[in-house]
């Protein structure tokens, strides 16, 4: 049984700023990320909005990130936390890499792309119906297809690949875009962005691959097809948090306290998968940062 | 009289945090700075710990800010905010460029130095006495230098110090430092550092410049004396409030609510000024984010 004092369950921005301060407080730390260090990140195209790099792809932040927790000697398990319950005042932690018993836990597990939950869009995943234009995008050069969402990632996205396909339907509910200003005015100026608002989306329609979506007109009430290759999701995320026991709100977020403690003791919460986040790559980071001087002072008996 | 949605007083982290996200959010947004974008993270050497940079140069993060809040559309005033006041639900500035009307003001004016209160401190002040290693260290290359604190900042500065300089004392009031481990270790294995611990510092002394430091030991109650051509003090901060009249603390830092608001409506706080912040640059930044999403939130009437 591997003894450590912090363990992180996640590696996007918070399990990253959890990482980097952990180590930097001399703890010795373990990330726990079955897939990239970054998370989601890895999937976004161009980053804007991280203070400190006015323009950065997400691969590349996330590389950058992997280097710098490491170098500041955590260490990286690619490999899943099944389970974890308390022992002794400690946190006994199962994971895909054997057992391990942690001083503190810090639950950074992010939260995954929402579905539509429609006729044909778990036929038709990844024969069609994509959540990352970035990963996926490519495959549809010269292609009409859809991006789904009203906010700044489904605009973002749009744009994106107005570069890459032949034309880009935005469908969004609402008859008005929750983005902000800059992304609503620049898809106007791009020709091969058409917007199709106030629509319901009630079923992805295709033989082998997608072909179409069928949509439905909120005000007519009238049914109308849309010829597409290919369709990106963009309308929320969902918390990973269904297979662990604290306390959470009726989505699934963590509930924590001021020191950002969960319902269980010595374990901690940041990032998306916490109520309230703004789910920014820098608030995410931060509330990592933060979590980890909490764990900190708890080890330290401060809290 | 210019009209604005957002003002944001200083151009630390966390006023650059608040100005990139107010841009993005398509808001008429103005940062007051009197000094330099960035703040005091000018004047540090090395950064290690902004997650997205395993190691950069204060001032070089600081002009990545400066390009990336002005490439959003944020701008710049290079003057002093004097006062402000409430006037007909928005917020009246007074600054040495004139004055603003603004619908909101995110305060984000830091923190500075804390200084000894000791005699001679004033005296030699910029003769000796100083409070940035990197601004002023380079003047005393092979004499003998003293830095006053047992946190993270001045064993950092006293590394930086060693290299510069012929020797360096730290002197700590306690007989433990603060830092963390890394630094403390590091320390120890750097020949010219000197640790003086468990000492009160009673009196700078010199004729034009600095000579010596006037210590008494805390458990001999004897004085000594230390032959020092500078010194640097890391004692911690003091708020930059002083000139304001929201609610504080008995230490001058603001109190807000869950919405960063202060005391005085549509008036906003964030970074090193608020209470209970952690005073490190990605929690400073991403504070300046959140207060910009709620005076955001503010003007569209959602808070």
């Amino acid at each position: 049984m591997k003894e450590i004092d912090v363990a992180i369950v996640g590696g996007g921005p918070a399990g990253v700023g959890a990482a980097l301060y952990s180590a930097r407080y001399g703890l010795k730390v373990v990330v726990f990320e079955k897939g990239l260090i970054g998370g989601q990140i890895n999937s976004t195209n161009e980053i804007e909005n991280y203070p400190g790099y006015s323009e950065i792809k997400g691969m590349e932040l996330a590389q950058k990130f992997k280097e710098q927790i490491e170098s500041q000697g955590a260490k990286i398990e690619n490999e899943e936390v099944l389970s974890f319950c308390e022992e002794n005042n400690k946190i006994k932690i199962k994971t895909t890499a054997g057992d391990f018993i942690s001083k503190t836990l810090i639950f950074a597990a992010g939260s995954n792309p929402k579905k539509l939950n429609i006729s044909g869009e778990a036929e038709f995943e990844n024969k069609g119906v994509h959540y990352c234009a970035l990963c996926d995008g490519a495959m549809y050069k010269g292609k009409d297809v859809a991006v789904i969402g009203g906010g700044d990632s489904a605009l973002k996205e749009a744009i994106t690949l107005s570069k890459i396909v032949n034309k880009v339907y935005i469908i969004h509910r609402r008859d008005k875009f929750r983005s902000v200003d800059k992304w609503a005015k620049k898809i106007k100026e791009i020709k091969n962005i058409k917007t199709v608002m106030d629509v319901t989306i009630k079923e992805f329609k295709g033989s082998k691959f997608l072909e179409k979506i069928i949509l439905i007109d909120n005000k007519t009430k009238k049914e109308r097809e849309l010829n597409v290759s290919a369709s990106f999701t963009y309308v929320g995320y969902t918390p990973q948090t269904k297979n662990f026991n604290f306390k959470k709100d009726e989505a699934g977020f963590i509930i924590v306290d001021k020191n950002l403690e969960t319902s269980i003791r010595n374990v901690f919460a940041a990032g998306d998968c916490v109520k309230g986040n703004l789910a920014q790559i820098i608030t995410s980071t931060s509330s990592g940062v933060l979590a980890a001087t909490k764990a900190f002072a708890r080890i330290n008996g401060e809290i």
